[in-house]
């Protein structure tokens, strides 16, 4: 039998979170001698299908893990054990630390094609270790959020809860996830170490099985309610507006009852919100809300938020949990120079921009962005803010550069709302892909560096 | 400054990664005196896009991860600040232990619509908690197996090897993803620690960077071979047929360095292999092999493989990483008998299937899958290999019953093998959903029962 393997990844084996290729990279690096300083380049080329803009989220967070990351004794001895690597690289490894600089977007700053979200500066062997986890834990949140923060603007003001756990690909997507959430204005959720680890309202309801297990739907409301003053009630269970109904009668029984809201689970929940409206508005008890949940995507709650329903929460599970329209973002990180020298990779179609960039965030007489420049990080642009702080020097967090959860929020909701108007509209594949709204233009000198670099 | 929070989640949080109502649920069933033995069954209603079937997985490592499943000191303190919880519930959940029985089908098993993946049997409570984790860790691993056996299929016998860590959601994804792909007949992974973990042989070649960190692609080559004879050379960094002639020039120049294969990351896949094998067949290095990677999924890979295009490797990273095009499964998890009496809930589309059940495959004279019979778990079945077998008993894993990491790749690749041709096919979205020609269907006694149930 094979021992339970742990569930999770303890610091001791984070390094070796990695792809084998960076490992034997390092090693011919050593083996060679190459130790001059590099620039390595996280961004994407393409929005994936339905975004208009990602919400950068998990780089800062990920710098900080470039700092902490470093080979165990037993990370190393089953590095021997593969035979691929020789002695005095492992003991060079053994002392790995991260002392390079790193340069990153605040989180919850929305982003765009070719725009770096993190530039990392340092002796190759060291920056180029860092790429595959990087990667995975920028792609983790920048994903669940950009996904996220659809559901809150389709909801317009209404909070959106998380109830995805159950959804997501494992327990690091499924706490970290809330990280993300929270990063784009997800007003709570059902996951408790997420909750309580990222600070986000623990919100929850009941399960069908908890009526189920009673023999009468009105006792398990009547149960509930009393142990939980204010909670949500599930009435779908049998029929939903006969739930509604046998909520009435109860609250009408035991009107000391705090009954905070019902919960629609299945069904046209456009209809079952107004005929449930109906009924609790009749009896009096406007005060008792409704909570949506069902499969929600953002399609389904900007079409109920328009059409009126009157439905004030919205619960999301599967759609968002693995943003399932668009489960990845084709994040690279390319090397763009080596000993002072731009670099270029000549693919076709996957040509990078070359050298240490900044981006400028230009806006109008009214505050409102116009558009992006991505420039030289050495040349002087007049006009915009620059994005890339740096958040990293010598191996060392500099903490004025780090958001707290709630900068990033406010972050991501303030820089949401100066886009142009049509970069929040919800847009399905087929015209999502143009950002002629958006205009994103490289400077004149990296123009000039670019057209030198691939001549 | 927010202090850098853990990436993973040690064994004393795991049993706070729930969603909040099954503990508010725990605390009303503790409350109310509610012990009876229940029957919860973990199950889907549809199949997902693209697929005839779901290869299952993950199930038996959620059976044994139930019986570790504990509240420390810590976990308990957190809840207590939570103000939602009384001190003697708090009591009875820091003695909380599963104690319970969980059937399970073996890891590696086609799976269809409506049979149950697992069924748990324990007091209310105690089989309630188990829901949002084991969803989870049950939808991760099988969504991934499923994804993976599909590019497996699409190869027809070429080694498939998983590059896919950058782009799966988070570190848990990556390193049980990897057990995952074993399972599902992936040959080799580039994770490093995810194949350590799961026995699963490392894979890598060499990324553009280090290609880019030398002034000189030949050198480059030359410096990797020399380090690591018979790796792979990425040649597609410039251009990818001079990177081919430059191997050769290479290899013209030292005879002795042993150099395995090219690999092609760029560009008309089909084309630049059959041009690349003439170039080497030419030069007399019929053994230099050719890895092909690059945005790869199984439809293009079936293309590829029956164009005859000679790739003897094919490397995938995106598609697979997040299972792309269908990243969940709408997994229940359902109380279907309480206190003896099977339950049902009739939620319009949701209506689950009473009580604990088996299933039974049934072939043909040659040992062909004929179909499914969903039964009774009491009721005798002539015919056909009942599937769900008692993993747990009382708390404790029975080890016969559970599949080893090499028996779960032979059991996947057998019953495939084993399934009508037509389930093997590639299908898409349009034509995947019909199981025409793989009934699964209900015993009598089942039909009976759920009769009753529903009237």
């Amino acid at each position: 039998m094979t021992p339970l393997t742990p569930i999770s990844v303890a610091d001791d084996d984070l390094a070796l979170l990695t792809d084998l290729y960076e490992l034997t990279m390092l090693q011919a690096y050593w083996h060679q001698g190459m130790r001059e300083r590099s620039v390595f380049s996280l961004y994407f080329r393409h929005l994936p299908p339905n975004r208009r803009f990602m919400l950068a989220c998990g780089q800062q967070y990920a710098a900080e893990l470039a700092t902490r990351l470093h080979f165990s004794d037993s990370a190393i001895e089953r590095l021997a054990d593969t035979g691929l690597f020789r002695d005095g690289f492992l003991q060079w490894l053994s002392h790995y630390r991260f002392r390079g600089d790193i340069w990153t977007l605040p989180e919850g700053t929305p982003v765009f094609p070719n725009e770096p979200l993190m530039e990392v500066e340092a002796p190759v062997a060291e920056a180029q270790l860092l790429e595959s986890l990087i990667m995975n834990q920028v792609q983790l949140e920048t994903v669940l959020a950009s996904k996220a923060v659809r559901l809150v603007m389709a909801a317009e003001g209404r909070p959106v809860v998380d109830f995805g756990m159950r959804r997501m690909h494992g327990v690091d997507a499924a706490v970290r996830g809330v990280r993300a959430y929270r990063t784009a204005g997800i007003a709570g959720t059902s996951n408790v170490l997420g909750g309580l680890r990222y600070d986000l309202p623990l919100r929850g309801t009941m399960a069908h099985s908890y009526v189920l297990a009673h023999d009468d739907e009105r006792e398990a409301f009547q149960r509930f309610a009393e142990l939980y003053p204010g909670t949500t009630l599930l009435v779908d269970t049998h029929d939903t507006l006969d739930g509604v109904r046998k909520v009435i009668a109860l609250k009408d029984a035991h009107p000391d009852l705090e009954i905070g809201a019902i919960r629609l689970d299945s069904g046209d929940l456009g209809d079952l919100a107004r005929r449930s409206r109906q009924l609790l508005d009749d009896a009096g008890y406007q005060q008792i809300r409704i909570v949506a949940s069902s499969g929600l995507d953002e399609y389904q709650i900007q079409t109920l938020v328009r059409q009126g329903a009157p439905i004030d929460i919205f619960g999301v599970g599967t759609e968002m949990g693995a943003s399932t329209d668009a489960p990845v973002l084709d994040l690279s990180y390319k090397l763009v120079e080596y000993a002072g020298k731009p670099r270029v990779k000549h693919s076709p179609g996957k040509v990078n921009l070359a050298g240490r960039k900044q981006v400028y965030r230009q806006c109008d007489a009214n505050g409102e962005f116009t558009g992006d420049v991505i420039a030289r990080r050495e040349e002087y642009i007049k006009e915009g803010t620059p994005l890339l702080a740096h958040t990293i020097v010598n191996g060392e967090v500099d903490s004025a550069h780090i958001a707290t959860l709630d900068q990033a929020r406010d972050q991501a909701c303030r820089s949401i709302s100066l886009l142009p108007a049509t970069m929040r509209e919800l847009t399905s594949e087929d015209d999502g892909r143009s950002s002629d709204d958006y205009p994103v233009t490289l400077s004149q000198a990296l123009q000039q560096l670019q057209q030198d670099e691939c001549a």
